[in-house]
Formats: structure tokens, sequence, C-alpha cells
């Protein structure tokens, strides 16, 4: 166009993607750029501005690496990836939460009731769950993908003293749909703040703790992947969570037990902590 | 929060940013957030897709280096930069456009008259402007920042066999508000395309032209300093610039001129090409 002005910009530009083949993604970068104008003119962005954007990006894109993804940490403490977990939700399954940075594929395979806890130093923990559909209808075909931090409050990436794939597994779940599994407390941690989102939450007085979680993505043949955390309802973060990912839901009182019978059995002290965590999936779509 | 669900967890995100003491950038992360949420909701932005966005802005990091920037060329044909541009207009001043990513600080100071075509190809032009108040005041005391691209289609910085600060200049207006340069006619030229952007401008079968054009930043003291271009009218790409950059107001005709005075006053052949550009500033505010 000729004449490009303020009234006919938002206009051209979304039109200029009209030939986009695929609906779907035609519909995408027409709400993109939608927002993107509205967020400009309503603010009157300035150029100024504008390049302190552009800048925060590169600076964002200089600190990533192939371990680190500066941002995913951004949309995760703007609230976008939690938003996009609960929009996946279905009624009457169990709630999503964030995947966070530190999934990786092949967790080794461990059979059902296994401690994870070796040389962990830690609080012990049997968790004590069972998969059904959101009817309550045990799902014999399901998996566990599991993994936490350890009692420094770090992922096994992170840090040298641990072992490859410590604190993390798969698992198949019983016929019955029932697993168990013994691991160590999780612990609260700092999301990295040498960054961009570092300067973005200093700036904000807002905290850059991640109350403690499990992690776990469910899995199982016709049924929607679920992958979601559980929190410790103890932990004085699980109110101020700087990536928005805990919900009610979640949150889990992790009770004192002290049975023997199931204390020789898996491998714990006398004296333990247990979780009960019923996890519901819905069918695909 | 306890607890996040859809219904709480964008006020939840926007109250987490009510702490930025700056007014100016508490109000600009406030709706940052907003229309981000407003995208992701209103589209039932997937996991996938939110993936793919992520990827999207690692690749576009990856094919980014300190002479080009592929979120600024991003921004450029999302229409976001002309937007910014446009905003900055001022009543009654010359209309501002992209400033793109070939403008370096420090150009060569040369006279006015200059004639800037030494080795270069190309159709000489013969540049006449006058700066100026709003009211038609002349502003002795402004500077002009020219660049431009050879008739090969590429900047000096992209072309080794271009010398060093080929077709650029910085000048002085004389007393009066005139100045005079002399220099070719410039080329249409294609944007990179062999990064994210270019992949986005082809599945929408876009063009990835920008129209023949000259880069002018005008700066007086006491004035709002002026980035703009000035376009060819008889250019083909000049109604489909892939950045939005045309304005009307902007567009020149190439006049064919033969005054034997001028041309020997400027070392022009017999027969060159001239257009009259009129400058006219707003005062900062």
């Amino acid at each position: 166009m000729k004449n490009i002005t303020r009234n006919n910009l938002t206009d051209t530009v979304k039109s200029s993607f009209s030939n986009i083949e695929d609906e779907r993604l035609r519909h995408l970068v027409n709400r993109l750029s939608h927002h993107l104008h509205a967020f400009a003119s309503e603010t009157q962005l300035t150029h100024e501005e504008w390049r302190e954007g552009i800048a925060f990006l590169h600076r964002a894109a200089d600190i990533s690496s192939p371990s680190r993804s500066e941002f995913t940490l951004l949309s995760d403490v703007l609230g976008l990836s939690s938003l996009v977990d609960l929009m996946a939700a279905r009624p009457g399954a169990t709630e999503g939460s964030v995947l966070g940075p530190f999934h990786t594929r092949g967790s080794p395979w461990m059979d059902n009731g296994s401690n994870l806890i070796r040389n962990n130093p830690g609080d012990p923990v049997l968790i004590r769950g069972r998969v059904t559909d959101i009817h309550g209808q045990a799902l014999p075909e399901a998996t566990i993908d599991f993994w936490q931090n350890a009692d420094n409050g770090m992922y096994w990436q992170m840090d040298d003293t641990q072992p490859q794939d410590n604190l993390r597994c798969q698992m198949k779940v019983l016929p019955d749909g029932h697993f168990e599994l013994v691991t160590i407390r999780p612990r609260p941690y700092l999301v990295p703040t040498d960054g961009p989102v570092g300067e973005l939450l200093r700036v904000s007085h807002r905290d850059a703790w991640r109350p403690a979680h499990y992690h776990v993505i469910v899995e199982a043949p016709g049924y929607r992947s679920l992958i979601t955390e559980v929190f410790d309802s103890s932990d004085p973060w699980v109110d101020k969570d700087a990536v928005f990912g805990v919900r009610a839901s979640l949150v889990c009182d992790f009770k004192s037990e002290s049975d023997s019978h199931t204390a020789a059995r898996l491998g714990l002290p006398a004296q333990y902590f247990a979780i009960d965590l019923p996890i519901r999936l819905a069918r695909e779509d």
C-alpha cells in the first residue's frame, strides 16, 4: 500500500497474512498482529521503548543455551505458560501445571515400588498413586514419568555432585492402576536470575522462588497426556510461585507415617512421609 | 496465590508487577501481560503451538548477529516498527519511517553540494532539500545524516566490492536551511529471508521486497529528530513494501532535468534526475 497511515496500518498488516493456507496459523498470526498493535497503540510506545524491548530479546537470546531457555522463563514469569496449561485442562481430569526446563526424555525405567533415594540426603517420602479415567476406572496401560530436585534444591542436570538420572524415573502402573515410588521430599528453589528475566523480577520486587514440587507426566493410550506438578502444602512459597503453577488441587499434605510392614517392604525408615496421588486422565478429544 | 485458575490468573500476573516503581514501566508490563494473555485466551493456544512459538524465538536468536537483528526484522514485517514510527509523528512535521538495519553512526561529514557518486554505476540524482520548522522558518543549525544502497541493491556493509562509507554522508544545511546532494538512484532490495522471518513471509505468500528509498535522519537543536525514508514513485514495489514503511507524503517523483549551469556546478552529466525534499521538524515536546 502506497500510503500507510495509523488508520490503515493494522488492517494492512493483517491482510498481508491473509494468504496463509493453514487456517489455524492464519488465525494465530492475525490475532498476534492484532494484540501487538493494540499493545503499542494503547501505550503509545516510543522509539526508545521499542529499542529497549528489542535489546531485551537479544539479551534473553544471549543467555540462552541448549539447556536453558530464557524465552520459556519469560513466558513462565508472565504467566503465559500457566495459562496454556490451564486451558489444556479437561473437566474431571487432574489439572496440569508447568513442564519446567528440567524435563528430558529417556529417564530410566524402574519397577513399581522402586526406591530412588540411594545416597540422597533428605526426608524419605512414599508416593502412592492410582491412574484412572475421569470416572475412576483404572488405566492399566498408564505410564509415569517422574522427576524432582535434590535436597540442595538442584536438578541433576545443573549439579556435578549428583549422579546422572538422579531422582528421576519412568514406571508402569499395576493392572489396577496403582503405583508406588519412594523418594525424598522436594525443595523450593530459585529460577535463574542472572538474565534479563531476573532483571524484570528485581525491578518488580518479585520473588524468584518456586515452591517445592514433584514433576509428573502421565500417559495412557487413548487419553490426553497430563503434564503436572505436585506441591508440598507446608512449603512457605506455595502462595507465591514465581511461575504461577500452583493449583489448589495439586497441593498435597505430606503426612507422617510409621507402618512397619510398608517400611520393610519398600526400604523406608521406621518414620517416613506419605502422599496420596489420584491421577485422572481425560479421553483424547 | 495457592489456587491459580483461569479466572484469576491474568489479574494475579498483573498484580505481581504492581510494585514496579517506575509508573511508565509498570503500565507497559501490565498492558503487555494483558495482551499476551488475551492473545493466548482468544486463540486457545495449545502446548504444541506454544512450543513452536518458543522455538521460533530461538531460531530468530540463532540467526541474529551484531550486524543483523532478526527480532527487528520480525517487528518490521509485523508492522510494529512502522506503527511506532507513525505514532512518533507530529502535526505539520515530515512523517517518519523505518530506520532499517543499515544505519551506523559516524558517516563522513561532507560539504553542502557534495557528490557521492565517485565510481558508482547508476542514474545520477540531484537531491534538493530545505529544513524548516512546521511554519516554514529555516533551521540553519540542522544536520542531515544520509545513506542508501548501491546500484546492485546492497549497502556497503553487506558488500565487499564497495568502499567503506560508500553512498553515505553527514552534512550541515546552509543558513537558509537549503542543502544539495548528488548521488545515484536507489534500488529495491530483498530483506533477509534465510531466517524464521523468511519462513513466515514464504508461508504467507508475501513478497520480501522493499521499494527503492533513501534514508535520512534530520536533527536540529530544540526540535524532534526525524528518522525517515524517501521513496521513488516509479518503483514497482512502492505499493507493497515488506515492512510497511511507505507514506504518500514520502513518495517523490524523480524528474528528468538538464540545466547546464546546475550540471556544471555540481559535476552532473547534461541529463540527470532531481527530487525536491522539503523537511519540516516539530519542536521537542
